[in-house]
């Protein structure tokens, strides 16, 4: 920037720096996604369409910042989870989120087409930031679990509060009054005494969402001789399974920095 | 947010609450423009699509928010100043700027075809963004001096560089050491007698950027019984005027909030 | 400080500059002072000698911080106001607060026998502390209203209900329960029809609290020739007056950096 | 606080809460004390009276904010390590800066005429005080390795300074040169041949500086039937011992928060 005697201005800004050696977990959400997919027509509960698209955005923001070691994301939101060691633009906060952001908003408008060839898009959609940061793995995995655990409730929710209304004739204010109170099991009953809907059997990208990891696989190349050959690379994967059990975190030790 | 026992996580979360009654400047700047202006194929000193594009996104922003008084841009950055009194999400640093930014970036891909037609977009662009606050007037206003010293600054020099290279068949390694050191004078000259530009000639939004402000304008009705009838309207308003000196604080007196 | 091998642990500090020209204003208060001024017999509603005591601290403070442009206390709290202008300690308020603390604190109890020299010190007291930016001078000025009234609110609720209990022979309760929802001019009746007490005629120090301001005073010094001669010096000052007005900052224009 | 219409400055309060779950260390620091101590005639390069009454302030400290699980202190510092669960102010930054550092420099100058009946406080000293968060038990303890490895670099040199100065008849300059550049074997030798000292044999207090723990005591009462019992009680006791090795902490397992 060119200097001038107008420079002292710079003297106002502020700079959070993050705590070092804690996790850094992005989470990013569509503001105003109620109008948004209205307008747009999502399908109720899920719109299988909406969900590739938000993992396509975040695969390109995973892609771009190497010191996330894993995204989670369900509905209209994704949380990104920086390994403690990251050093990325000094761990500012306003630089990691508006970046992360701004990434994942541009993906999201340039791969529209792409999940929806039929809908156009009617207007620039919107999603807010934050960064927080866990001390231990514990406390980040717990942070895992939280989101992982809404996903569950809100799409059992929704899949009960859709079939009364669009199966089941209900109003939406009926649909809510019916579904008030009820337990977990009573859901499940509610689904296949009514509809016939075994939960279990749903898809998991509704169930569990998504989860995005960096994962070694073989790709085939030819060397300079000519020769095809196999060799390794870190691809990020797409996954629809459990994280709030040990098992995904055994199964994947390089997330916390352990030695697999 | 559904309940569940890992909710204790949210108690990590921390946010900051901006001062009150302080303007609030959020600027934007493209991460990474020199690659994405070269893959583009930008005009080089100034490509005019491109600055107009910034200028349409920033003006979905300034009427998505309506605490925004006033916008200034130029080159790939843009700067949105709030009112003092703003209460927008409570002024809460994170929102503010992710929000912001998250717009602004949406709306550039949004409407990049409408300004380059002829060039598709060859991958999602990103932009940062910084909140600052300014606890007086004159302060706020020597933020807005600064960026436009910059633009005037930089659009100097890089008028001169274009020409040395492109027309006067420079190295771009050379017309920087042809450019070390000169004085603004030097460079009108050289610009004159060189090239015969006069640089008073050149466009107003390459020398003096972007302004956005908010004006009443005269909209044409027709009222309920059919006849025509003028309605005064607030609309954001492009102008290429300076902002250093007191006249457009003259004409514009109720950005500073005082009366007209 | 010694370098070794575990001195990336400084990387985990964090440093709050306040924002340049706001006001920062320290307040500090008595921890736990219903327990200290019991144990050490203080007068109620007000004693004296600790109101004097607090002021001579509040006057080392004020002399050891030259930026401290006025200093206001009441009971067991004091302001202390730092001009807009003020540099120390790169404005960090960590540094600014638990300094001026200290020195505070350390003043009380080093001066606590002038003040107190029949009631040994039976334990160490202690104050905290924070520090608040304010934007402009008239919320500075609205910040000093805001002490002065709470001092005038308290006092003649105290002065009532101490006379209720001490002359009046009521329980504390009961004069509390006398008291609940009486306004201004129902506490100066029953000061004046009760115990022909006229509340305007209290003490300026109980009823306005106290101001340190720096005002030049003539000192008499005698020359190297052995001559008489007068000097003007800067002294802080202690007044009790009203600080709410206007008239108070007509008299000190230098507070609010205007000419005289 | 009573309320007027003057409240709306309080939201200019900001308030920085510590992130949960990590340890927060406390250190404070004599400010100007090169003055303090010459002022008062310490001697050097240790002087026992001013390193005990360092030690009888943070006892007060320590007694008085239970989750305080160790402190640690050498010359004019000391460092006070709250729990990793702490909860004291809500974990606001400057309440426990601003009380912890009153509360000290209050006995420091309360215990001061116990150590130094001859010598009486000419003016009040001060101190300032920070706070850091750490997330991690190894890099708190990294602190305090730090903190005690500067005490023994630094106890070391002025054990070599003071001697040269006041046995070896060198000026203060000519002691610095001395000892430039010089290592840690160099100055052993140094000070057994030159002044048959052994380094080893120094007081602990000076090379390892005063660590504060708590510990179970057997203390004698007597009951109600008037019989001699012994119960356990918690109490501060300060040991000058290697923080650094694991032994330390494998004999105060409860102090990282692990059963013993």
């Amino acid at each position: 920037m060119a200097k001038s005697k107008y420079t002292y201005v710079r003297d106002f800004e502020r700079e959070e720096r993050l705590l070092p050696s804690t996790w850094l977990v992005v989470r990013i959400d569509g503001q105003g996604f109620t109008g948004f997919t209205s307008k747009h027509e999502f399908t109720k509960p899920n719109d299988i369409r909406a969900l590739h698209l938000m993992n396509r955005a975040a695969k390109v923001v995973m892609e771009s910042m190497v010191e996330i070691v894993l995204a989670y994301g369900e509905s209209d939101e994704y949380s990104f989870v920086f390994s403690k060691k990251a050093k990325a633009y000094d761990r500012r906060a306003s630089k990691l989120t508006t970046l992360l952001v701004s990434k994942f908003t541009a993906a999201y408008v340039f791969y529209w087409r792409e999940f929806f060839p039929a809908t156009p898009l009617q207007f620039p959609p919107a999603f807010d930031g934050r960064v927080v940061a866990y001390p231990s793995d514990r406390i980040m995995r717990d942070y895992l679990c939280w989101r992982q655990a809404d996903c569950h409730i809100n799409n059992m929710y929704n899949t009960c509060f859709w079939l009364l209304v669009n199966q089941g004739g209900l109003s939406q204010r009926d649909a809510e009054k019916r579904l008030n109170g009820t337990l977990s099991r009573d859901k499940h009953e509610l689904l296949f005494s009514e509809f016939g809907v075994n939960y279990n059997n749903e898809q998991e990208i509704f169930k569990k969402g998504s989860v995005l990891v960096r994962e070694q696989v073989p790709i085939d190349l030819v060397d300079k001789d000519g020769n095809s050959v196999q060799r390794q690379k870190m691809v990020v994967q797409i996954q629809h399974c459990d994280i709030i059990g040990d098992a995904f975190w055994r199964e994947h030790p390089e997330i916390l920095g352990e030695k697999a």
